[in-house]
Parts: C-alpha cells; sequence; structure tokens
C-alpha cells in the first residue's frame, strides 16, 4: 500500500452511492469524496407518499452530510457534475474538477417519455422532492377547483386522475389517490363528494406489475379495484395535453377528460450516463443505461464502476436486474468490497443480486409481494412491506426515532403534509356555481 | 330569527378566521364561508424553526378543511379574493363573488421594507412556508458554498448570516441559526468549522424585544450572545444587495460581506386592508392596518369586521395591540360571540385583550417570557414556551399525535428538514481551493 491514500470518488447519494461510501467510510488507506447536486438522500420508496399527501419532504430526507459525518475520510461535496476525463481520472464540476483513483457513478435514473417530452408538463413524473409536491399540489388544488365548479363536465375532468405505468409507482399512486378519495377527504368538502372521483391506471401491457408472477398481478389488480381504481391493461398513451389522454386499446382511441394526469413508466438513466459513456466508449442500452461487466465495472475501464439504476447488469439468467433500491444497496456493497480487496491484491468474485422479494403497496392496509419461493398479499404483505422499509431506513440513521416518526405520521395520518405549496396560482373555476 | 340563514363570510384561516369559524361551527341559523388563497392554516410561532430545518412544513400546517370538517354549517373556498362591494354586501374572488351578511376580515400581514422593496430579493422575509424553505435554502447552501469556496474573503461572506429587525422572529431566527453553526452542524464539514460562523442582529432601537420590559431584553441578549450571535443595537439599515449590508450607528455607517441576510421587521397589513379602507372609508394606520372601533368592526360598518394583524385596536391605555397570535385568537372568538349575540338581538361589552403574556425563544433551550405580573427566561421560560405551543396547537387538531410529533421532532433535532429543496442551482465557487 502506498503513503498517499487511494482516492474513491463516489457520484450520487442514493441508495447505491451512500452504501458505497457506508462501506467505505472508516477503512484506512481510503479517502472518499461524494458529490452530488442535492444536500440529502432521498427514500425513493416513499416517494409517493409525499405526493400524496401523506408524508413530508422532511420525513424521507437525510442530509448525506449528516448521514456520513461520523467518518474522517469521508467528505462530501454539493455540486453538479457535468463531464468525465477518464485518460486523466479528472471529474469535471460545473465549477471545478476533481481526481479520482477509483470512480463510482451512482447517480440514479429519471423519466422519459418515449419522445413525447411535452407530456412532461402535463404529467408530471415522480423523481425527485419536487416532483412530489408537484403532484400532491395538482392532486389537492383539482379537488379545491372541483369544489368551485358549476359545470359538471368540467368538474368530473377535475375529479378524473389518470397514472400512466402500471408498475410499482404507479400502483402505489393510484392506490394513494384512490384512498384520498374515499378515506382521507370524503367529510372535507361540501359541493362535491370525493368519492364520486374516478382514478384510472393505464398500462401498456396485458397486465399490471409485470415483473411480478402473474397470480401477483391479479390480486393487485383486484386490490385497487376495491379501493376504486378503474384498471386499463393493453392501453397504449397517445396523446396528453392539457384537458386529458388518449390511449388505444386494440383498434379503440379513447379520450378522457382529465386535469391530472400523472407519469410512472419509461425510466431511463440520468444524463450523466450518456456523458459516461461517449467518453468511455461503453455501451447503453435503449433507456440509456451503462452496460457494465459482473464486477460492476465499464469495459477496459476497472476503475470506473457504474451500479443502481444507472446501470444495466444482469442476473444469472441473463436477465437484466430491475431498477430498485435493494439492487444499488447491494451494488454499493459489493464495490465497496471490491476496492478494499483491490487494495490488498485480491479480486472477488462477480456480483451476484440476492433476489430477496418484490413489494407494492396498495393502499394503506394492502399490498402484494413476491419473495421468489412464497408470494403473500394483503394485510400480511403489507406488514412485510413496513418492516422491510423499515429495516431500510435503519440503516442510515441508526435511529429508531425517525422509523417510529415514519409509522407515526403514515399510521395516524398525519394531516399537515396536505398543504398545497409552491406557485399559487389557482385555477380558474366558473363563477356561477349554483348555491349547493 | 328568520328563516334564511345568517351568512357569515371570513376571510383568512389563520388563528383570527379559524377562531372566529371553529366558535361559530354547528352554530343553529348562521351559514359561515371561510374564505383562503391557501388550503392550510400556518402555525406561524414556528415557522422560523422550518426556515432553520427543525420542522417540515406539514409539521406546522394544518388543511383549513379537515379543521373545519366536523361543522356542516362552514365551508371552505380555496380562492384570492379581489376586492368589495360594501353597499350590495359583496367580496369579489378572482373567479366568483359572495354574498354575506357580516364579514369578518383576517387577511393577516406581510413584511414591508420601508420604501426599499429591492431589499426583499436580498433578504427575504419570513411569513409564508415559501419564505421558510427560500431562507432554509440560503442558509444552507451558504454552508455548502463556504465548504467548497478557496478564498478566504469570500468564505467569510458565506459564513456570515444578518438578521435584520431584533423582535421576537429576529432573535428566535438569530437563536435557531447560531445554533445550527454552534451545535447541530458542527462535525459535517470537512473544509470549514461552522463554529467559525458569524451571526449578526441587526436591530433599530436601543435595545431587543423592545416591547417587552428592560430586563427581558437584556436577558435575550446574553442569551443571544452566549449562542455566539453579535447582537447591535441603534443600528440602522441603510443598504441591503447581493453582497452585503450596510448600516448606519450614530453617525458611522458600516458595511459587512454577508451572502445571507434575513428580513423580520416592518410588518404591515395584507394588501386587502388596503382596498377594503377605501371602499368603506375606513382609516389605516402608517403599517396599512385597519382601524377598528372597540367591538372590531369598521366605523359605519357594523357588519364588517377587521381583527388579527390587519387591523388596528386599542388597549385600555390607548395602545395599540401588539399582532401576535394570542390577540388574534381572542378577537376570533370575540367576533363570534358577538354575531351569536347580535342574532339574538343583543350587544356584547366591547372587546378587551387578555394579556397572557409573551414568550421569545432563543435557541434550543432558552427563551424569555414576560407574564405582565412577573418575568422568567432561561429554561424555565423555554418549558413556558414549549407547553404555551402545545396549548395552542391542541386547540386545533384534537390530537396529543401531532403535538408529541412536534416534540419528538423538536427533541432529537430531526435531520430530514434540512433538506434543501426548489431552485435548483448551486452558487458559484473558486474552483481552485487547496486539497484539504
Amino acid at each position: 500500500m502506498s503513503d498517499s491514500p487511494h482516492r474513491v470518488v463516489i457520484v450520487g447519494g442514493g441508495f447505491g452511492g451512500l452504501y458505497a461510501a457506508n462501506q467505505l467510510g472508516g477503512q484506512r488507506g481510503v479517502e472518499i469524496t461524494v458529490v452530488d447536486r442535492r444536500n440529502f438522500h432521498l427514500f425513493q420508496p416513499l416517494l409517493y407518499q409525499v405526493a400524496t399527501g401523506g408524508l413530508s419532504p422532511g420525513d424521507i430526507a437525510s442530509p448525506i452530510r449528516a448521514v456520513l459525518a461520523r467518518f474522517s475520510n469521508v467528505r462530501v461535496l454539493t455540486a453538479e457534475v457535468t463531464d468525465i476525463d477518464p485518460l486523466r481520472k479528472l471529474l469535471i464540476l460545473a465549477d471545478g474538477e476533481i481526481s479520482y483513483d477509483t470512480l463510482v457513478v451512482a447517480a440514479g435514473a429519471r423519466y422519459h417519455y418515449f419522445g413525447n417530452e411535452a407530456w412532461a408538463e402535463h404529467a408530471p413524473g415522480l423523481k425527485s422532492i419536487e416532483d412530489a409536491l408537484e403532484i400532491r399540489r395538482r392532486v389537492f388544488i383539482a379537488f379545491e377547483a372541483a369544489e368551485r365548479e358549476a359545470d359538471p363536465a368540467r368538474r368530473a375532468a377535475w375529479m378524473r386522475f389518470v397514472i400512466v405505468g402500471g408498475g410499482p409507482t404507479g400502483v402505489e399512486l393510484a392506490g394513494a389517490v384512490a384512498e384520498l378519495c374515499h378515506g382521507t377527504l370524503k367529510g372535507d368538502f361540501r359541493a362535491i363528494d370525493t368519492r364520486d372521483a374516478e382514478v384510472v391506471l393505464l398500462e401498456g401491457t396485458d397486465r399490471i406489475l409485470p415483473p411480478y408472477p402473474e397470480r401477483l398481478s391479479g390480486k393487485a389488480r383486484t386490490s385497487l379495484e376495491r379501493l376504486g381504481v378503474t384498471v386499463l391493461t393493453n392501453a397504449m398513451v397517445t396523446a396528453i395535453d392539457a384537458a386529458g389522454v388518449s390511449y388505444l386499446m386494440g383498434a379503440d382511441e379513447t379520450s378522457l377528460e382529465a386535469r391530472t394526469k400523472l407519469w410512472a413508466v419509461g425510466v431511463s438513466a440520468s444524463a450523466f450516463a450518456q456523458v459516461l459513456a461517449e467518453r468511455t466508449g461503453a455501451s447503453t442500452d435503449r433507456g440509456g443505461r451503462i452496460e457494465v461487466q459482473e464486477d460492476l465495472t465499464i469495459p477496459d475501464r476497472p476503475e470506473i464502476f457504474a451500479i443502481g439504476d444507472l446501470s444495466r447488469s444482469l442476473d444469472v439468467a441473463g436477465n437484466p436486474l430491475p431498477g430498485v433500491a435493494p439492487v444499488a444497496m447491494q451494488q454499493g456493497r459489493f464495490v465497496a468490497r471490491a476496492i478494499r480487496a483491490r487494495l490488498k491484491g485480491r479480486q472477488i468474485a462477480p456480483f451476484r443480486y440476492a433476489n430477496k422479494g418484490s413489494l407494492a403497496v396498495i393502499g394503506r392496509n394492502a399490498a402484494v409481494a413476491d419473495f421468489g419461493s412464497f408470494t403473500i398479499s394483503g394485510f400480511p404483505a403489507w406488514l412485510a412491506w413496513v418492516f422491510i422499509h423499515i429495516a431500510y431506513l435503519v440503516e442510515f440513521d441508526n435511529k429508531v426515532l425517525v422509523i417510529f416518526q415514519w409509522a407515526w405520521n403514515y399510521l395516524t395520518r398525519k394531516r399537515g403534509a396536505r398543504l398545497i405549496t409552491g406557485e399559487e396560482t389557482l385555477p380558474e373555476v366558473s363563477p356561477d356555481r349554483p348555491k349547493s
């Protein structure tokens, strides 16, 4: 081991980056720098709760500095990464540069609209706190507008919520919005009955939660329908604008008037993946994900690891791993072990994802779960979901407090998070509503 | 009592409006409409905690609908009030109008900059959730920029926080920012020591907390100085720009380089007060507050009450009542009683403010309190502050839960609320920082 420390630079403070930093923290001979545009780690699996007014942003965020403060060999930079020079082993920031010996790229993913980027304005995706607050604003403003709207057709358009994409996020959003309408808000209005609201989930394939076993897709559908969600499969969205959404089912095109559309499909790697691929000659898949080798490095660049949602790695059967938190966490831990082994002149076995199961929550007390060897649904699955999320949260905060508070908010239906913030413009409604 | 209900319209869901609605809710023969631009009641006394990353917006907000949902004779409109026609007893909204028999105007206050409105951009005030999040963003971004800034003078400017105004809000903000620097954040950075930060409180008069007894002002000053705050009295601000602030002390003008300036002085009535005064001929004071009679109505308009921060009423000694939550609450209750009495053909005695004391908190475990007959400071005052705030909160939510959660967050120094959200631009720093 040489005298000067081995400089590890980690791009991104999500699950992958933070787990890698956490495992390398305190390691002698290693100096770690975590770079992120944002100053916080976001617990993305609960972002849909922020969007639907169940939790506050602060409930699912932890400052990256605070999480890593105990490691004196870790520093955190809040900065924008713009480019990379792999020959000089330099990471280029918007206002500086930083040298690395080993680089771990874990910059995550974003939504894409299959070339229809104009849809983004009308149907926001759910990746950041800002996205979640914007979705929250739209959902709650819709009820306020409906309460004041005199024209029945326009009122119905305010009370129709369309969610595009039947993956876990779409299913969770649809369930949470339906619960708002049928439960949480039901006594709050005078001119409308929120139970008349319509929540429509559009899925392009023949079933929701396509990566799960078919039986669970069916159970999830039943649970959603019980909450009042209209589930449409084989429905391909063809247009989205301010007024509504159009979709094809077979040869039939249908248009729905809906003021509120949410986007939960079409994830692609964050923009830096493209830059990285160009500079290193790495391949990307259709979603812009960097194709990595079985040790999670880029071909011919053993000093550059790419992990998490931004990378594409395969399981033993040759199928790509899903873009979920457990994959990123395990990859983060693997990278830390690989770096430590290399410093000792050793190699470790290729990365293998240990699938501990998949879960999607449907409303406040139902979920579906696929644990490989067995599947569960309903309340037992929901309990499993709660415990697994709690276990993940613990890892970062070392505090039962945070979990306790989260569970508390969730179970007591914290009301404060229903506030509408941001852009203050209220929608225009027909002013001549007959007195109710 | 006639058959058609008496229509009470309340403008504003702050303390005054909500207390009035709460007291009239369920009253037979009365139909209440609460109009507010925002969908939530804000517990303003804790707003400085949101600004300094101690609490989340959702922790100090309650949806107005949810608070009043149990009263079937109360409806809530999320709408912008633009004008009033007192002859036709019509309140004009941005997209409609609404008739009233009795109007209660409780639209609150905002900051003003004594004619220097250009200062607002550089020194935001603290009235709304958006203000608080913007202040939070500036405070935490300042530390991030200082950590990366190589030039010592520029770094010092990032680490200097100037608070203008030594009233309760200014004192509370200064205490909370000082605690961030000296406590909460002290192990989080590598290149800077947050304890080197300078927090400066500028007060124009000869002591901070001017409405409090002199002895308490002294105690507050000592507490702030113990937390590391530089308190400057008789300091009149003459200029504020992006780089810093200038102030006069006697004949000497001093300029401070400071990237972060906060404004906590110069409250004036919200814009609707001016409209109301023009339409009704009511007088306003220098702060734009409506001068009301001792029954809190506008002269010659017995059907229009103006209460809370937007109005100016006098105590028995002829001094104007302060713009604080307890005044608004008591006025809200008074108005409800007055309306009920009138419906029975009776009158009630003029409004008298029962001063239960004033409190300002200084950091996490000190405060000063003036209860008229006696004053306390330090930890006992802090405990009093906690209990009084808890008591107010209970009134709205009927839930020990909310209080418990708030106390929990506060005592455990909830970290998640330190997230920087909103406008994502990071400040530019000198890129050539020598390696630390």
